[in-house]
């Protein structure tokens, strides 16, 4: 699916910066067909801690029984990327490798009109010729501690349900400030098992980031939106970053070393990487609520923004390569959300959802003591859901996925956060957020007025689609014009273009906000008490409402099955695992692995026709090719959005491949998982290498990576 | 716009075979600007019916007084196509000229994988080679009779609002049936300035149609979506049919000359044309209800179903070319109602209309006369919308665009409607709509499998979407299956793909449908009862309401300003006038003439890359042409879609071009009239003649024009 997260600026700049935000509503793993994978042993699911991971099945299913020693190395060598994905080092010298799409943020960025990265890709031919990416971070997790009972213990007896949210929530930016100032880690808390569980991530942070290597985007994304999600494919989905410190590549202790032979079907495979969200565990009602109020929405919003972007694309060649990067993040989510969509109206898995939950309700009614300790939680959880249908599009319908509002509003709360005490903050001013919010708020990164006013007037028509031309806040936002014209204005007259005005006011504090005469300041200002008031009735009402409730269903999920479960996906380092294996459609076998052949042969089928045509460097180099080549393969894994560029490596932790998607089955994953068709999608190792050597000259990066 | 009516098969279904649909929620013109155009006496307003035309303005502003023979002879030539769009008679033969995109319905039906008339084009290199189109019918204004006494004298007094509406309509059908026994025309009754007015038109109807020339599509809609409704254009938007009758060319009394000359910067030109529908007369809360509510909705579902079809026209060019009719349609229709959305913010718009009505309702209530008789004409409307608002979506959203759940549809309610008085039923399966019903009904015209599937198992998923996987007729539309399921089985188990099915089951009536074990037919009898429900709530609640309150605006605006106003466009016959004329946009002049040569220039600029690559013709017989001849020019008449394939004429009457598209500026000629910028685009006459001769070895349809 590409497997990113995230399809719009918004979201975009929540995940680069905050660890957790994404985690908030985490739920635990409800294992759809847990029965049955227990029951069976054969069914490859989970998205495991790496500290707790499935020894049991690992053992029965692949004979292999990962050391701690092997655990502690490969959660050292993933790493995640601010820009929302996954990535591993690969190299002593900090090496970092990662999908082209996870990367195409800073190619981007880094483009002009005059050297569209996107279109020619990029070779360091030297460690001088890295270039530097403004704003991007990369993670690696380096400790964990579990402080369940410091922050279950915030909440005291008695309190309300929104109260004891909040208490808890204060704890754990407590927990996180103290343990940065000990441990000079970037901390968070992480909610696991919706409150069965919290533990504290300590990551390794680094911020001079180089590109290295990135193919063309044609080759990375050839069959584009039409084959995105689809198998079998032949895609070099890959790109390499280097980590510096003080100027020079990381000496990286852990990095993933290089398998020589790739993988082979069945043999077993593990993935690590950082899934983004996963709601495996939702209530039939929740479900219900995600089929018929979330994803419509969210869809409306991606259909509506992919045929303006796709228009905005249209009035010429820069235009198409300003909105490239809001148009694939778009598609992408469009496709993924859709396949999501399939998943809730599949009567199959509606049967398996009320027949799990039937039994798990009937082991809790069966007995007075869990009927008293936990029988109220689905009825708690499905009236937060019928509250929720009264603002819910109000509380996630933003103001655009403009850059420059975006800044606006940072500045604006930075403003009023800073002079509360560090828990009382919203969660993302926290004092341990704040070098991400900054690498994020002054980056030089270019920002395009015409994109901005496309995005703008986009978002305030959105807003006065939904709620009305005659209501407040649709008002305020339009100030008395039409919405292109309030667009045109607002980004034409802001001097938030501008690192250094933004840092003045940043520095500022309420004084500065106060007397900025800035237009897109001054509407922040006085829109946001009405976002900040519906954030809250959510946080109040909803979250603390949901937490309770599956907190509740989670532990009877423990009573009835046993501890051996892993969490709902949080954004945050899991490890899968599974087999290179095909599956069957439309009455067919798939293949697992494909080669460099297929790619010219669907080129030759589709004419060459974009997006099936190939570079030149493709064209040219073809002889030069072992074209027998695996190229990509899919496996069993357990994967979802936030797992793209995850490494996939063998028992001997070696790379064999490189996670890029998952099939048009696998999108179901969000809600359960099956394996009868559902496949993860890899860039095979050997591929890249063959690439790299024989149509991109980069021998020496090649030998960097097959040396580590 | 391409200015054509209706943008799903659906809406095209009623277009094509029902005359007067369209005009059901027809309203008086208001002339929002009709205070300022009648003091100027300048602006180009109004779409006049053929029998009341705008005398003075046309003497005054071009020194023209049309006798009564130039407007029968004009009305007699010009055509209004089932397709839904405008043509007129241009031989004495029978030739009809209309647009590419007006005919492309029925060059996608003619056309097969191995032989694709729209990217081949077609020319009849004699008469026996003009090949018979399926399903067209055209029709021509040949009698106006005013027969508002007697359908106004049909509601007695002391009926309901809901009664008296339908004793209107059934008194309408009376009438119709009389008419057509004693005449042999094709009858019905319009309803004008909202029942200020009732016409009853009497229609020559033609139904062997046969494709005579028409361009490849590349050149007739050179620049695609991306310059839709942009200007400078460079559009052969032209396509021939003839009409016969018994199986000859029909001998036409009346057609429309050529002009020699075209015609220049400045000159009077007459468009005679079918607008669909304009709605200039809404009140301020009615057109608060068309921003907030309507267009919302309709844009919603455009945006969607354009992502789906370009998803699934991406999968393979066979998908691509079944399915380029519907992408068109959805595509066009989206550019439109953006541009009605955006004159719905614009606040110069609402100053004016809010000023309008407030002179007005002061003009009425100044009187307790008027007062007494119309005074609760807005607040009546204005309670219809609220009620509407509750049941809009249901009302409004269809069963998905599917052909074959269409026939179904149709065939079910002809076999109940059939039981019933002529006057009772709805009003398409009167049996003065009969014949236009099986045309459409029983069309041989190809169905694809994989295109009925994709628009089926979207519709389902859309009702599942607006009103959530609960409700009871979304239930009944599934049948316990996933939408995508449920489409795959209606449509591959069905026996309505086979037309001599179709009218078994139409010849056997009640009897037929209750015994019919067709899948499509036993979901339309279990879900029509619903639908009809919703419909008939809309006429008693709403239209009902809505005929009553405009009918007392329109008595108001007659009082207030004189009988000299046109009626809101109905999709009937009407005259707009104006003149070649440019304007200014950003700042710089767009000239009025664009040129052959303007052609090849865009397509260099845009490197020929697609919609700007041009067809090989045109590449190779460059130098043929001559390439300062004029191609499109823009003028001030006032159009609005369904203008499509109207031709343009000069005060003698001769043809200098043909309507097919206005510039985004026009598309708020919805709402209101300006001239500012506002332009209706059309084919330079020769043009036409220049690239038949030049381009197409079409030397003797060009004769034959020239000759007419």
């Amino acid at each position: 699916m590409k497997m990113q997260i995230g399809w719009d600026r918004d979201a975009a700049r929540q995940n680069r910066s905050r660890l957790g935000t994404k985690g908030s509503r985490a739920v635990i793993a409800a294992g759809l067909f847990i029965g049955a994978a227990a029951m069976s042993g054969r069914a490859d699911e989970g998205m495991w801690l790496v500290n707790k991971p499935p020894m049991k099945q690992l053992k029965n299913k692949y004979g292999f029984e990962p050391k701690r020693e092997w655990l502690e190395h490969v959660q050292k060598s993933a790493v995640r990327l601010g820009s929302g994905g996954s990535g591993s080092i690969v190299s002593a010298d900090g090496l970092v490798m990662t999908n082209h799409h996870v990367g195409s943020d800073n190619l981007e960025k880094l483009s002009t009109p005059e050297r569209d990265l996107l279109k020619t890709g990029f070779l360091a031919k030297t460690r001088a010729d890295e270039v530097k990416c403004d704003d991007l971070e990369i993670m690696a997790l380096w400790t964990i501690e579990d402080v369940t009972e410091r922050v279950k213990g915030a909440a005291a007896a008695g309190m309300s349900t929104a109260d004891a949210n909040t208490a808890r929530r204060k704890m754990m930016s407590t927990i996180e400030q103290e343990a940065e100032e000990k441990t000079k880690l970037d901390c968070q808390v992480v909610t696991l098992y919706q409150g069965g569980m919290y533990h504290l991530y300590g990551y390794k942070r680094y911020t001079d980031i180089r590109l290295v290597f990135a193919p063309e985007q044609q080759a990375a994304y050839f069959g584009g939106d039409n084959d995105n999600f689809e198998y079998p494919r032949f895609c070099l989905d890959v790109c390499f970053f280097r980590i510096y410190e003080n100027d020079r590549p990381l000496k990286s202790e852990h990095h993933l070393k290089w398998s020589k032979n790739g993988s082979a079907d069945g043999d077993a495979i593990f993935v690590l990487g950082h899934p983004g969200r996963t709601r495996r565990l939702y209530t039939a009602d929740h479900l219900r609520f995600l089929r018929d109020n979330e994803v419509p929405s969210v869809l409306r919003q991606l259909w509506r923004r992919e045929v303006q972007l796709q228009s905005f694309s249209g009035r010429g060649d820069e235009n198409a390569r300003i909105a490239k990067g809001d148009l694939f993040g778009v598609q992408n989510s469009r496709k993924a959300w859709t396949g999501i969509m399939a998943g809730l109206h599949d009567p199959e898995i509606w049967k398996r959802k009320l027949e799990d939950e039937k039994k798990l309700r009937a082991f809790v009614d069966g007995n007075p003591d869990r009927k008293g300790q936990w029988g109220d939680a689905w009825d708690k959880i499905s009236a937060a859901q019928k509250t929720y249908r009264e603002f819910y599009l109000r509380h996630r319908t933003r103001g655009g996925s403009s850059t420059l509002a975006g800044i606006a509003r940072d500045l604006v709360r930075l403003a009023e956060e800073k002079t509360k005490p560090n828990a009382d903050r919203l969660r993302e001013y926290r004092d341990t957020e704040l070098d991400s919010l900054f690498l994020d708020l002054y980056s030089p990164a270019p920002i395009y007025d015409d994109l901005e006013i496309d995005r703008m007037a986009s978002g305030y028509s959105y807003w006065a689609e939904t709620f009305g031309g005659e209501d407040p806040l649709v008002a305020k936002l339009l100030g008395g014009k039409s919405p292109r014209d309030r667009a045109e204005s607002l980004v034409r007259n802001t001097k938030l273009k501008d690192v250094e005005v933004r840092k003045k006011i940043a520095e500022g504090g309420q004084e500065a906000i106060k007397n900025s005469t800035d237009p897109l300041i001054k509407l922040a200002v006085e829109t946001d008490p009405e976002f900040r008031a519906v954030r809250k009735r959510y946080e109040d009402e909803i979250e603390a409402a949901e937490r309770d409730g599956y907190a509740k269903i989670a532990a009877a999920q423990f009573a009835l099955y046993g501890e051996d479960l892993y969490p709902d996906a949080t954004f945050t380092l899991r490890l899968a695992y599974g087999s290179a294996k095909g599956y069957k459609e439309d009455g067919h076998v798939v293949a697992p692995f494909s080669t460099l052949a297929g790619t010219y042969k669907r080129s030759e089928e589709r004419k060459g026709a974009p997006p099936f045509d190939l570079p030149q460097r493709w064209i040219d180099g073809k002889s030069k090719l072992r074209l027998d080549t695996p190229y990509n393969f899919v496996s069993t894994a357990d994967i979802i959005g936030g797992n793209s560029g995850s490494p996939v490596i063998n028992k001997a932790g070696e790379v064999v491949g490189l996670i890029f998607d998952g099939n048009i089955q696998s999108l179901v994953l969000d809600i359960a998982y099956t394996e009868e068709q559902a496949r993860a999608l890899a860039v095979d190792s050997r591929a890249i290498i063959e690439c790299l050597r024989k149509l991109y000259d980069a021998g020496s990066l090649a030998d960097e990576i097959e040396r580590s």
